[in-house]
């Protein structure tokens, strides 16, 4: 078989599997998409393989049609990623997938890099845990050291009453504690890496969150100092080469007054990373699939201002999105609406970052989009 | 079922229906496509119908699973066309189709609009097909009137031998006469209308052909005066107006020192628009879904210069295309490579014109590509 018709195995059948599929396609790769649920929506575009990532049968379905594999998301069971990178090349790698699953092995991993970290404890049991809180100082956050993503599995603590509560509601899986450190903003740097080592970073992107879900990302961050920007991708480099790390990494940070505070990683594509669809550079979907298979990363310098906005829960009819503006681009993941659900978002780009800004706000206008 | 969630039926499953599925998915929509061969292009990104366009089981399982619905090439038979718009919302109409279906109906259109053509017969006998060839001088073209694409049907006559073995080869079938009118260039013209009657132009393309197959293109086309440009966009404006034409519609012309001659029509989305996948505004593709679905037409006008290389019976390794440059994009359409097959395209975009020559170049020494 030759290369331009090999089959691209994805764990995972949502949103992002959808997008790597849409990106891959025109590089001649096909896709099969795992994943427990029927109504996933990457079946439109993917052959997909109904089953739990850790039913054998289901696995070996994957195996058969798939020539490599990736994942869309970091809460796939390790021990499915280790038994399929026996069998197929698997990125990124199981190490990198262990070392973003545990909040502990990550604020490590970040620290060998060089990227600072909130100060943290991991106590071990409620004793430990109520000393961590008074150590580190109240408000502080606790945090699940797994299966934690937007914002599910952490509470803030503002008193020894709520560190009692969070430990009852939380403490019967490994904690992390973490200092509160007031922030300005939060950005985050999309990385990818080839199989030949090549890194590339696109431009910072200032995020702005809500109940812990994204809501707008804007590209290239405002008021990031260059001098912080370069140290960190310096590290960042560091970090992806220290894991051979080959594909799209994410990586969250907080900005403070003095510095970049780095929050968590994605070991995969990224919400924050969606506006590279529409910014004349090639997207983080295809460069991640040029990255897995082996393929010369292609260009991540943005002209000009990109933005994201989210459609969340709802989703506001199609013409209405592209009658806002010529600039408005639109991506509908295909799901059922539901309270919550991320179920598309709209691109906007401009040469200036004021026309980008005012852009969003009127799609905040929209269904799913403000409120 | 709501508007976003929308299925679109494509008469044939080519490459072409295979990049309107994969614009249309992030608009909100599905795809089925019916075509007679089980390994249609559009197989992987649609659902596959396969049948003939006269089967009335196959064109049922269509209307029943389409909303609304297209066609990709302008051979699908008009009876076909002309039940399926019976019963759903069918864009371009079988008006458009049936007129550019036939050489004579559509140089008839060209003329009512305006369109300058060659000096033509439509001969009705040997007799007459002989009359016109001495009335039009040699050497002239014989054309079929029906069925031809790709440089298939027609012939150059340069002789009145030739012309009597003409006539005995394409006899059989109506013909057309055009005298030769040398001509400097090719270029065609993107146009396309939305159901709400607005009219958008992508830049003028110049084309180069080998053996009756697209080749190169190169937009905005250099050296046309903008005076051609304006009148022919104006003219073509009141053609689609006149068939109340709803999607993309490409018009072929030939540039001649006195002006241009319009060759034919293609009503769908066309070889000669591919470049305006990557070239910061609204596709083809894209701008084809709008407008059959009743959207908004998205922004048409180039910033810089962008050029596309068709990949023909064999085609490069991924790898080989994406390390030209980082301006080099790839779109494989998945189909076995066979002698004369385009297999797919490579396209490039640059601010300046000689770049993107340069491009070109470079990417004609690939297998497919050049030669």
């Amino acid at each position: 078989m030759s290369a331009s018709r090999r089959t691209i195995g994805i764990l995972g059948g949502g949103q992002l599997a959808r997008m790597l599929a849409l990106a891959g396609y025109p590089l001649g790769f096909r896709f099969v998409c795992l994943d427990p649920s029927p109504a996933s929506p990457a079946q439109d575009v993917a052959t997909l393989i109904v089953g739990d990532f850790a039913d054998e049968s289901a696995r070996a379905r994957l195996l058969e049609a798939a020539d490599l594999i990736t994942f869309e998301f970091e809460n796939v069971p390790l021990s499915c990623v280790e038994a399929l990178a026996a069998h197929r090349p698997l990125h990124p790698s199981p190490i990198a997938l262990r070392n973003a699953q545990d909040r502990l092995i990550e604020k490590q991993c970040f620290e060998a890099a060089g990227l600072p970290v909130h100060p943290y404890r991991a106590p071990g049991s409620e004793r430990e845990f109520l000393a961590a809180v008074a150590e580190l100082g109240l408000p502080c956050v606790v945090k699940t050291r797994r299966m934690g993503y937007d914002g599910k599995g952490q509470a803030v603590i503002r008193s020894m009453p709520d560190a009692r509560a969070a430990w009852a509601s939380l403490g019967g899986a490994p904690l992390l504690v973490e200092a509160f450190v007031p922030f300005t903003s939060e950005c985050s740097l999309i990385a990818v890496r080839s199989t030949a080592g090549e890194v590339a970073f696109y431009p910072w992107t200032a995020n702005i969150h809500r109940g812990g879900i994204l809501r707008t990302s804007l590209a290239p961050a405002p008021d990031l100092p260059a001098e912080w920007r370069s140290t960190a991708e310096q590290r960042a480099a560091a970090l992806l080469t220290s894991f051979n790390y080959v594909g799209v990494l994410a990586i969250e940070f907080f900005v403070t007054p003095s510095g970049l505070l780095t929050n968590e990683m994605a070991p995969r594509v990224h919400n924050s990373g969606h506006w590279t669809m529409d910014a004349g550079i090639t997207s983080q979907f295809e460069n991640h699939i040029r990255a897995i298979a082996g393929l010369p990363l292609g260009p991540t310098t943005l002209d000009g201002h990109a933005g994201m906005i989210n459609l969340i829960g709802e989703s506001p009819e199609p013409r209405a999105v592209l009658a806002l503006s010529p600039r408005h681009r639109l991506h509908l993941y295909g799901k059922d609406p539901r309270p919550g659900r991320k179920l598309g978002h709209i691109n906007v780009r401009s040469a200036s970052r004021e026309q980008v800004e005012t852009d969003l706000a009127l799609a905040a206008s929209l269904p799913g989009a403000g409120g």
